[in-house]
């Protein structure tokens, strides 16, 4: 894999390849265009107002976030149509910090309880959010059963807010091979759910699923919009996966070989702290070399990746700098304040990561 | 475990229990006195003025960080003694940063081979930068074989460096009933690396080990120096080991019930960007509820803690706060902006984490 560093770089920093992130957001807005589903970025990803800029100038119908923070951060940049797929428990401070973001932008509003959406409603009050239901496809983490999503639809309603469709995100999508079922699996409990919803009384227009992995198996015919986030720089996983190739790879960790105590191990100066300590346990370790696909990355400390080099390769010498794929590049982006953004190894600018941190 | 929480706190946030955090302080300080070696706690673990100048004020030596950037906080903060317990490979901009240093404070950094010294000598010129000499006592990340460091000592003096002798970190103590053994590692490991150092004709006047796991093991003799950092606000790993009990634990994530999917399965709004993603193999989840001990915490996503009930505990309603210990809070407190002080479940303080991010 190639990814030009820029010299003379402060190690360790997050690199961004401008061509690749733009070849990468005008491919996902191309697609959903050709197919007919509404795209919504999940901007949890890359927190920055300049990739939040190019994904609606590509055509995003709006962002999607996971926080309160998040939205906040967004709506100031400009973004008009935020979508908070998280079930908010909205006490007084958040309720008043939902009521001013809904005076100023379009304000979706996750819900997956009938008592968190009387909750929300009464934190809220007759500020104009509408919430869409969370529903379990099987990654078993939030939402409620599919056959459930009319009890809770009716219930907000009835609690004064408007219900415009249901979300799920098919998390148990992250596994080789998975990623097919679990598109298959999303799309089922969402139609079962938006049944239920209609079963109510109510109609449904946003019927929502996600996730970088799964996008490529939307099928045309339940789901209307999907919020993959991860697209835009992509990551090791993603490379396990097989939802992108190694040219689509649009942000690294430069890191510097700080030693070489044997000859075939070295270790860097980015650690945990840099790229986040993310393992799924089908990963091979906690990040991928771009100039070393066959090395593993062992272990990490706070401030050392610890490098296994294979047979016969000669370490790099100590100084050099290399990069790095992180994990899971949503958490080593939260970890930065600022991304270095290079064309050709050039920096080019520098975006800082606004919503860093805005976690609540 | 008890740990009082506040009342209408925002969550997720990391909150402080200011009289267990001053005991921890202080004990290990007394202790440290009492057996008769120095105490340089690692502050990489709090990042924060307030807690450097109570470990100070204890009677700490100085303290240690793990990169220029903490240094450079550290600093401004006052404190005048600080070693970068870390190989650093100094390019010419962090040679300018510890130049400017070592103007200020008593500055020592760590080398690991001879390539790194001459580097270190070239990038800070004359400046009075003292060097240990890092080595391997098992742990097999960055240092050199202990019989080594006789030769990097030789090549940082020739190279216009002052040694003052050898540190090691004992990490392999990180794994339940390995601390005493780490400990004895460690000793033999810096017994033999002092002895090369002064096989060339050099004094050894430091000899630094640490970690929070492997302090109680210290025994007279060899060893003039600690460096434990998580004993400040201990955490999940520190309790498996046994380094600390319940009474001990001075920072818990106060997380929200969001959602109760099932009578054995609830929902926090704190995950992996709040926590940190840290899970040794040997620790039983990603960290322990404080009123819940038996309850497993399964999974985090970068915003949700998916938790295990016990049989027959019914679950804390939606809008719940429970109190969450980290597994390992050094990564927890580099992802806050700020942590709460509390006394008796009352704020009474902020402390801004000042070095956050400082990690170049």
């Amino acid at each position: 894999m190639t990814f030009p560093l820029p010299e003379n770089v402060p190690t360790p920093a997050l690199v961004v390849d401008i061509d690749v992130l733009d070849r990468n957001v005008r491919r996902a807005a191309a697609t959903a265009d050709e197919k007919g589903y509404a795209l919504r970025p999940h901007a949890k990803t890359h927190k920055t107002r300049e990739l939040a800029a190019r994904q609606i100038g590509a055509g995003a119908t709006g962002l999607t976030v996971a926080t309160v923070g998040e939205a906040e951060v967004f709506a100031t940049a400009g973004v008009d149509d935020l979508f908070i797929a998280y079930p908010v428990w909205a006490d007084a401070a958040k309720g008043d910090r939902l009521r001013r973001l809904a005076d100023r932008v379009r304000l979706t509003v996750g819900v997956d309880s009938a008592a968190g959406a009387r909750r929300l409603a009464r934190a809220v009050g007759g500020a104009g959010v509408s919430v869409l239901v969370e529903v379990d496809s099987g990654h078993h983490r939030t939402g409620v059963a599919p056959r459930d999503a009319g009890t809770v639809a009716g219930a907000a309603v009835e609690a004064g807010l408007a219900v415009t469709g249901v979300f799920t995100f098919p998390g148990h999508g992250y596994a080789p091979g998975a990623p097919e079922a679990a598109a298959r699996d999303e799309e089922r409990a969402l139609a079962e759910a938006a049944d239920g919803i209609r079963a109510v009384g109510l109609a449904v227009s946003v019927v929502s699923g996600g996730s970088t992995p799964t996008v490529a198996a939307w099928r045309p015919g339940v789901v209307t919009e999907l919020r993959p986030g991860v697209y835009v720089f992509n990551d090791a996983q993603q490379l396990v996966l097989g939802s992108c190739g190694p040219g689509d790879i649009a942000l690294v960790a430069a890191a510097t070989v700080v030693s070489v105590p044997e000859r075939d191990r070295m270790v860097l100066d980015a650690g945990s702290k840099v790229l986040g300590a993310d393992r799924l346990k089908w990963m091979p370790g906690f990040g991928f070399l771009t100039a070393l696909p066959d090395a593993t990355v062992l272990s990490l400390s706070e401030h050392h990746a610890v490098v296994r080099l294979p047979d016969g390769t000669g370490p790099p010498g100590p100084g050099a700098v290399v990069g790095i794929v992180p994990n899971h590049v949503c958490t080593a982006v939260n970890l930065a304040d600022e991304l270095l953004v290079t064309r050709a190894g050039e920096v080019i600018d520098r975006w800082p990561v606004a919503a860093r941190g805005a976690n609540f």
